[in-house]
């Protein structure tokens, strides 16, 4: 069933795709993340993990579906920015990936978070839905604070490592912003500066215990 | 619970570990050549295949345990064979990839089919239902034969590319047999010579008709 298109649907069917184009390029990078494990059982973990996306992948495209979106089509303009900030942020070992995903999905999936409330159901639901679950962090978590139990340096390193994360997503997200307006002023079209500012204060905060839980300073 | 190991719980465990292993190394492999799909609705077909495999690699990982087993421990005898089969067949584009898809995985579920014939329930049905199921081996052939009509010139190439990856896979097999006596017991054990006969008649005949249905050549 199409609907008109606003830029109300615009904006959604946009955030839909980005959703969708991100549980695919997640996929692919934790797929290729799970080579780097330094057992099975951990290779196999992560492997589920990464078949998880699939799942959500598929709700999302189910979605634009009956949104009169074809996939491909509406996920087409967010591939520049998300090839790039991955090819940016390849890991290099396991400890990279992993802080990769605890880092980088731990500020989009808050971000994705805040941008849910802004949207009617079952929008709203089905974004909070495909969000990471808690297991995907904590597994991420606890592998990072053991390795760096072991080996103190690994902080320093990997402190460096989750910088450079932030600033190559904040990069993409501001190019997304600027290719995309409808999507944009979804995201920030309701708010005024405050409100904006409080967002960011909300995100950094988050992002700072999420560094600080597991022995890595910002 | 924990089972008495005699051989034939050992030939059990290594079968299913095999399994078990191949559905990580498919997955890998299938998130891997996802990267090669032309277009984003091939990309996310394909990453949802191998989400698949992970899903069967939870079952088969879950049987293991039931009988006492470790998966990891189980699956390290098989690793190197089959990171070999994977390192020697890298498909370089799509259409490798698929038939790799195709014609590799369609004559080892022939195969294990013919295996799970020896096996008691529930391991039976268990690896019956982890084979691949028929969606699979249908979008492969589609885009095989859509291909070699558009350019007949396809067929000779990957005919060819065909026959190394049955002979990189036999090969492979030939070594897990010799490596691991009590499974190549359980798969032949029972058979006498006309019998081993016909099931290697049926599985070429199988292999003939799966390469004649998509325009290869044997």
């Amino acid at each position: 069933m199409s609907q008109p298109a606003t830029p109300q649907h615009t904006a959604v069917v946009d955030l839909l795709a980005l959703l969708a184009y991100g549980e695919l390029q997640a996929f692919d990078q934790m797929a290729a993340d799970a080579r780097l494990a330094p057992d099975l059982h951990r290779r196999a973990v992560l492997s589920e993990m990464a078949a998880a996306e699939i799942v959500n992948y598929r709700r999302l495209a189910g979605r634009l579906a009956d949104l009169g979106a074809d996939a491909g089509a509406a996920m087409h303009p967010f591939v520049g920015a998300l090839e790039e900030y991955h090819d940016q942020t390849a890991p290099k070992d396991w400890l990279e990936a992993l802080t990769k995903a605890y880092v980088g999905d731990g500020i989009a999936d808050d971000f994705y978070r805040e941008v849910a409330l802004r949207l009617a159901p079952p929008d709203r639901e089905l974004v909070l839905d495909v969000l990471h679950d808690t297991r995907y962090a904590d597994f991420a978590a606890e592998e990072i604070r053991g390795a760096i139990a072991a080996d103190p340096k690994l902080a320093n390193r990997l402190s460096m490592w989750a910088r450079r994360l932030v600033g190559e997503g904040l990069s993409q997200a501001q190019r997304v912003a600027a290719e995309r307006p409808s999507l944009a002023l979804l995201l920030v079209g309701a708010a005024d500066d405050d409100e904006l500012g409080d967002l960011f204060k909300r995100l950094t905060t988050a992002h700072t215990a999420r560094m600080f839980a597991v022995g890595l300073n910002n």
